[in-house]
């Protein structure tokens, strides 16, 4: 297994900053990878998510196994080649998704037979099956399999689940092998206890990754938990080895995950939320649908260098927003990305700079002042 | 009245190329307006929109008057500004989509009284409030309200429906004014009857308007009947002014009422056809729902400078639209953009070289071969 370099160029507390250097390209941490779940980060072109600033995105292994199918995408030259996206992919092992499908799919052992919610065809996921998935896709980084142990669940049948996320691990390290233009995270399970996290953490550094993911959050434990989960998870990782929060999440979840030393993210809220005439911005969230903005001239915020966030007023967007235009979702997705890297922008160059305390102090007042920008 | 300059640089038999230059720019002819129904080209960027060449957008009255409403965009600086498209405009009265509504409206020689399809309100389109309406919008092309008959109709019912179009025309011109940044197009109808569009015609022209419109047509006569009205109907108009067939069409129909004298064209076609999954290329309309083209590497068209043409395989598009994706309608409606402004480049091109006729047998021999192109 050939690793990605990852240098760390500055610390600020337990935040830090740096590279991760891939054969694609390099990418900033922190870094937040826009969720291109099947094969396209939905209402974006990929000039698009590129001119906000993104290095990587990822890709879905369940929606992309079931459609086009992966066999499919490899013929066709990859996932890059399919999307038109020439950077970094990091693919998921499709557990989480496989998992949400109560009712029709069965857990064993050897992995999780299911149904495809499209055609209602039988499928199984297993961690080889995951791994040669990936494999066919071309990502650059690929996740192991693991079982994502249902919120809320008992400290025995979350160590259970734990435990066979750890065999699963194992199982898909080995069928990984040692592809020299890719990389294999790790996942960190064991819910909200952090005796469990520490067990995790220490059995996956045993085997050996290339990174390490905390998984199982963001799945309505609330952000207090979430933090403290992180608290109890992170000091027991290697420092000289990326650690990325899976799902994750609201931009003052971002910010205080990263004072916990985490370097990647992802999270559909940026995507999902645009489609739904809310925009992210310095100053807050704003929901266009509100009738308060249909006369208002101002942009989302007249500082931003995305032309979506910069050039249409308010008034415009709220007008496509009830008028159910397809341009409202496109220009809302591009603000939101560009806010989401723009921010995480922002903390690499606070990290460097040894003041991530005032920026977070700084985020915090503007984020939820209510003041949503001088009028024109 | 200023007229805006129109300057015919070439004929070829009856079909002529040149420039109509307006404050907001010039527009080669013959030109393709896209259609920005609710001030939007749906699913486009308005840079998407100018990067297929398009000189001129055209913008709903009707659609705009209900919602955002035109005194507000007139506070918001106009529709210019509120949808970021600073080339020229044309609006259209108003008339076609109020005559739409059957049931909703109600018909008198002052005007039409319809209720909103949106939130039920009343509303009154008269020849007054058309032109006051898209004098708000800003608009820079203004037509003329006109009643568009029903299709079939009795001749007596189409001579009448023709007569109070001409006293509407006059009203509309009456209360249009003489603004130096706008010109008016009076609207030909009549019907498929020779004699009743040649009284329309010469009516128009005793009153004089800035352009001349053909209405009334692609309401479902089919092409061989629509090309014989506008063989029985350009006859009778200006030469030296621009002339406007509405709401056409396909690229064949396109071609052939270039071949008749035809200079301006709108159409929702490449819009619509392309959120539904269809695209229009050089070598023919091509159906991307279609299985066929599950695994096919090749571009659309790999020699266009469209980037949605030449960049994605067939394989992806058929992907996108397969999962409903919202990049499948961005990317067919670019490129059906880019295909229609190309054709348009293209006949101006051929009139130039006097070689119109040698263009569209090549058009027909390419179009309708069944042969969508070379494998890569």
């Amino acid at each position: 297994m050939t690793q990605f370099p990852f240098n760390i160029s500055a610390t600020d507390g337990a935040a830090r900053t740096g590279v991760l250097k891939t054969t694609r390209g390099d990418i900033a941490t922190p870094a937040f990878m826009p969720v291109g779940t099947a094969a396209t980060v939905k209402a974006m072109t990929p000039d698009m998510v590129h001119s906000t600033g993104a290095d990587i995105v990822l890709g879905n292994t369940y929606h992309l196994m079931l459609r086009p199918g992966a066999e499919r995408i490899a013929k066709l030259g990859g996932l890059h080649e399919f999307m038109r996206w020439d950077k970094p992919i990091l693919t998921d092992s499709g557990g989480f998704q496989v998992m949400s499908l109560s009712g029709l799919r069965k857990l064993t052992e050897e992995g999780v037979k299911f149904q495809s919610h499209i055609d209602g065809s039988q499928h199984m996921l297993s961690p080889e099956r995951s791994m040669e998935i990936q494999n066919l896709l071309g990502s650059d980084i690929v996740m192991a399999l693991d079982e994502c142990t249902p919120f809320p669940a008992t400290p025995d049948q979350t160590k259970k689940s734990m435990e066979m996320s750890m065999r699963w691990a194992e199982r898909s390290k080995a069928a990984f092998g040692s592809p020299s233009r890719s990389n294999l995270f790790g996942i960190v399970q064991g819910g909200t206890h952090h005796d469990l996290r520490k067990a995790s953490a220490e059995h996956l550094i045993s085997v050996g990754y290339d990174g390490y993911a905390v998984g199982g959050l963001a799945v309505g434990e609330g952000q207090e938990i979430m933090f403290d989960v992180l608290d109890g998870t992170v000091p027991h990782l290697p420092t000289d080895r990326p650690r990325y929060l899976m799902g994750v999440g609201k931009p003052d979840d971002l910010v205080g995950a990263v004072a916990r030393g985490i370097d990647m993210f992802d999270c559909v809220l940026p995507t999902r939320s645009g489609r739904n005439g809310q925009a992210f911005t310095r100053r807050g969230t704003i929901n266009l649908r509100n009738a308060r903005h249909a006369d208002d001239p101002r942009p989302l915020d007249e500082e931003s260098s995305c032309p979506a966030t910069r050039d249409y007023s308010r008034a415009y967007l709220h007008h496509l927003v009830k008028s159910k235009e397809i341009l409202a979702s496109i220009l809302l997705t591009w603000s939101n990305l560009a806010y989401y890297q723009d921010l995480m922008g922002s903390m690499r160059l606070a990290i460097a700079n040894d003041a991530f305390s005032e920026f977070s102090l700084k985020f915090n007042e503007l984020q939820f002042s209510g003041d949503i920008g001088p009028l024109n």
